[in-house]
């Protein structure tokens, strides 16, 4: 008889099940897992910093498709993400679920592994969460509290200025071909990024490089200018296999899908070029006056589009 | 025509229109609006306590028969509850959604306006989110983050000690009548109870007064007698409305539905009874040696199953 589903064994097994399966991995707490709300390690370095994502069966996975634990996984890392995007460093999270009634109580188990140990592989623990059942498909909302080491200040989206060197921490485009589900957050690298150099501007990739660009451009107050030539040498491969299905060019992948999740950062122009190479970052461009973004290629300069990935289309 | 679903105007859109609908009400933040991540206000006190709930269409509300306005509030108001039953002050919150597809611009602003409006009345600022539009039923999670003024210590449900005074912020039973989604959290209720008395251990009533005090009694490991005398004044009249209908008995509905979000505190047995009168709190039973939930009536002494809402039946 396969698994039960949780809705027989009742939302406090459940609960009580997913707190033995973390209970190892956590730090003692001002408030012990159970009660009404949970606490943040009181150690924390100045400001807390706070994303919430949230992922929808459907829509930023499959469960017809993807393993739970690799969902829970991704539901973790995308937050993980926005904490790399601002050099943050994780502390604690809160994962709320509404799971549809038919999983198994095996599955939500394998989920909320996948949660956890995505969570502790960058420092960052499950402190608590909400957990509910309902006919429709599932939902993960999670939510990731961090700091700044050192009382650093967090690295934004609006502190790019005309002629800093626009770089890229890896090749883009053709990531629903599976790295959307698997890839790793850059939290170590961004902590290196903010260390060893002078980021002015940083974004996670996950609406599209045109897009998260344009999204800094506009924080910023000013424009891009991608050079197509350098470019070209951070086109993922995946996105040369989706441009043989597509019809499209493997170069508008790159552009415009999402989820990438590799760091999109702006640095003074007088950075070392050596120190950027030996960061494994590579540099595509640089920010201009006016706004918007452009590239340039051997045909000349043109406007690129918007048109990453946006929900509601 | 009817206002345009949000799908047709982009997410980015509803967002800008988010932000402008609460910009008056955000107090600077170390972090503008907008970015990966915000930023809770860097003048806490001690640890940070931190709650997650979701509620979803067809479970905690009805699209189809609540105002969008007050399914807001409840989503925000729910959370604002878990704070005061720690007797903690709400600071920021996260707002988190995966909107039905259907739904109109103007109803996913009154939504917002909701959650941002029920969080300014407890001084909790809506500092970000995640904006998502799907097929399915609309699903909202909110994550409040909480300081404790003064550093105290938080009121967990594990300080309950044989012979405690047991008591209740106000009547309760039959919320679904509607109650369930006007209710006022009890945050300043908390915050007068923590300076003025000395709480032992606290809850607010979501799974139903019963299983509530079951919590209390299981995480300080000790029992509990209701009386059911004094409990007799507690029953709202909603419970006695809805006993009409259910053929059960308004005690039953005051022991078993969820959703009252009144507060359970249990006090030291030489707390001043006038004191707790004045606060509007009342006795109506004790913690004990032993562990569950029992009641005193007319007829002696019974066991109280626990047998409160739970989600996954």
């Amino acid at each position: 008889m396969p698994d039960e589903p949780p809705a027989k064994k009742g939302e406090f097994a459940l609960i009580g099940r997913i707190r033995a399966l973390t209970a190892g991995s956590q730090a003692p707490l001002p408030v012990p897992p159970g009660d009404d709300m949970a606490a943040i390690a009181a150690d924390l370095d100045g400001p807390v910093l706070w994303s919430a994502d949230m992922l929808m069966d459907g829509v930023d996975f499959r469960s017809s498709e993807h393993d739970w634990y690799a969902i829970g996984r991704k539901a973790m890392n995308v937050n993980l993400s926005d904490c790399a995007a601002m050099a943050a460093r994780p502390r604690a999270a809160l994962c709320a679920v509404a799971l549809n009634q038919q999983l198994s109580m095996e599955a939500a188990e394998r989920l909320h592994r996948g949660v956890s140990e995505a969570g502790s592989s960058c420092n960052c623990v499950l402190v608590g969460g909400d957990t509910n059942s309902w006919a429709a498909p599932t939902v993960i909302a999670i939510s990731v509290a961090a700091d700044l080491p050192g009382g650093r200040a967090p690295i934004t989206r609006s502190g790019a200025r005309p002629g800093d060197l626009l770089c890229l921490s890896g090749p883009v485009g053709g990531s629903i071909l599976g790295r959307h589900m698997t890839f790793e957050p850059r939290v170590a690298l961004a902590e290196r990024i903010a260390q060893i150099l002078r980021p002015t501007a940083m974004i996670d990739i996950s609406d599209g490089l045109a897009q998260d660009l344009g999204h800094i451009c506009e924080a910023s107050g000013c424009g891009a200018m991608l050079d197509e030539e350098a470019l070209a040498g951070l086109i993922h491969a995946d996105a040369r296999r989706l441009a043989e299905r597509s019809g499209r060019r493997p170069l508008d992948h790159a552009l415009h899908d999402g989820e990438d999740f590799e760091l999109l950062v702006t640095l003074p122009a007088d950075t070392d070029t050596a120190e950027i190479a030996r960061l494994g970052l590579s540099s595509m461009g640089v920010m201009t006056a006016g706004h918007g973004v452009r590239m340039r290629s051997r045909g000349g300069i043109i406007e690129v589009a918007a048109g990453g990935w946006e929900h509601f289309r």
